[in-house]
């Protein structure tokens, strides 16, 4: 199996990209892997190269390009000759902890999509308080979705749930305003009774509020709203970390309590760590294109290439086309 | 100033809504409070009824009920007998901890709308992590908006943290999934247009994970986004607390920890209650319409009723009016 990676995508690029690919291939047997970028830097961290290559090019796609332009104009940056590896089939995947726009606009244009799928989905996995952790999609490829669309989410959440994180018949909720039927929009009271006939385990509406609890496996949403879900969560626990932190460093025996529980409370932070469960995945495309997160160090490098390899291991994609395809040639036998 | 309150809504009614509106009548003058509900069960708390009548009934709306059927049907609850009292203007404003549904039912079809706004909002006050809050709207009184329904949201929020919460020329901010103009989806692109040329002080689109920092005094945004965005930080924030209490359990260390820490951390989750800031205003009706938070304690309903005698005091819905008005007749001008 060989895995592109973007060495210049990231707040800690090229080093932490570089380290963890060197991990992963340690650990995972017959992984070759192509780093994609400035080689005099890549070289610097590059202590042994078994196994791994590199592609040199001077352009990078910053974060404050904008997306499209920047993946049609920036033609040797790192970004698009990662996805091109991916194109030619020279790689059977890739991943970048840069842009998200970008990547998406490269796995749209150079990666493309799997036929049958109208749109793809941003889809990371993200923690409950059980440590088994949920799939959300979409979480803003596109802010303005279709019923079709969330129906589509829904199977191709349900495979890579079932397929790469081992759930068997997953549960899949519909990210809703109430739990009863009938609640919600005019796209999410379309998108239910669609859903209901899917052939996944659709458990019907659930709320934010029980995101965090596990009340399923893979939760289903359109764009906009996945994009509000997840930044709120990551708001509402960074502010609560450093209200915490303040509320500790506020007097000498606080100071001495913050003392005795440090170690728990770093275990807790841990618990809620989503690059733990690896990068967000841009299901749809025609193979398995994965967004680390910016902030990547080596450890969530090594988990995104590991959740990498499952998905090509597991032929992800493959069973996305085909389920597509099935559904397609029974709505064509029912007409 | 006469406030109608529902006695028999809320987890914890009629007690904790009794011994609220004594507290309210103790510290607020001019007061008189109309209590609907069960008058044998009201006045077994009722110890002192200075300036507190009592409007019987036996009929209720439970959590359970169907909003619009129940408002319709059941005409001697007392949330809807309590809606009446506004209607014949008996109150000059009212407010529930029971069926959020049916309260926002009653306030459209008993209490009915300021003329010229579409739709009302409801419209809770979340905290900061400064402690200045922020006004959030809607939060699920309509699922479906239009462009120019925000524009009013905006404007009905804008009025608020002005007149009741005392902030001088408002931020207002666009819930949306990046700061920079051009984001989001069809409604947000044109609402945006929209709120640039709105009486108020429009700071432009704002993210849901900088929502608890404060980046703004009042955030606007669709039913469905609003709702999702407010559940998850209760959901979040919710999950976090048993995990920290979990932690403190978890060994005699912690345990001591968490004995030195316990009233600075009861201060922080004190910070982030927000029945401190009232209840939440379902704006665009005729005439104050409160909805206390269903936990509502003695607390919680006096803070409600301080937040409605503001309301009613600075003449929020004449502004609401007035404002709506003048900006009809110079669009009538301008065609």
């Amino acid at each position: 199996m060989k895995i592109a990676i973007d060495a210049m995508g990231g707040d800690h690029a090229p080093k932490e990209i570089v380290l963890g690919a060197m991990d992963a291939i340690k650990q995972i047997d017959n992984l070759h892997i192509t780093l994609v970028g400035n080689e005099e830097e890549i070289k610097e961290h590059l202590t042994d190269s078994e196994r791994i290559s590199i592609i040199h090019t001077d352009e990078m796609i910053t974060g404050e390009d904008e997306p499209v332009r920047a993946v049609r104009r920036k033609k040797n940056s790192s970004l698009v000759k990662m996805a091109e590896e991916v194109k030619e089939k020279r790689a059977d995947a890739c991943i970048s902890a840069g842009n998200t726009g970008a990547l998406m606009s490269a796995g749209l244009f150079v990666v493309g999509r799997i036929p049958g799928i109208d749109r793809p989905a941003l889809s990371p996995t993200l923690p409950t308080i059980d440590g088994k952790g949920f799939v959300m999609l979409d979480v803003g490829a596109n802010v303005d979705a279709k019923p079709n669309h969330l129906v589509q989410y829904a199977i191709m959440g349900s495979i890579y749930a079932e397929q790469v994180r081992a759930i068997k018949n997953p549960r899949v909720g519909l990210l809703n305003i109430g739990t009863e039927d009938g609640k919600g929009t005019e796209l999410t009271k379309k998108a239910f009774e669609l859903m209901k006939k899917a052939p996944i385990n659709f458990i019907g509406n659930v709320e934010a509020r029980d995101l965090l609890e596990g009340v399923a496996d893979v939760v289903v949403t359109d764009g906009f709203s996945g994009n509000i879900a997840l930044k709120t969560i990551e708001g509402t626990a960074s502010v609560l970390f450093s209200m915490i932190k303040e509320t500790f460093m506020s007097s000498l025996k606080t100071k001495i309590a913050a003392g005795l529980i440090k170690g728990d409370l770093k275990g807790l932070k841990d618990k809620l760590d989503y690059s733990e469960y690896g990068g967000a995945g841009l299901f749809g495309l025609a193979a398995p294109v994965i967004k680390a997160h910016g902030s990547s160090n080596r450890r969530a490098i090594f988990n995104a290439i590991k959740q990498t390899c499952h998905m090509v291991d597991n032929h992800v994609t493959e069973t996305i086309k085909d389920t597509v395809e099935s559904m397609q040639s029974t709505e064509e036998e029912n007409e």
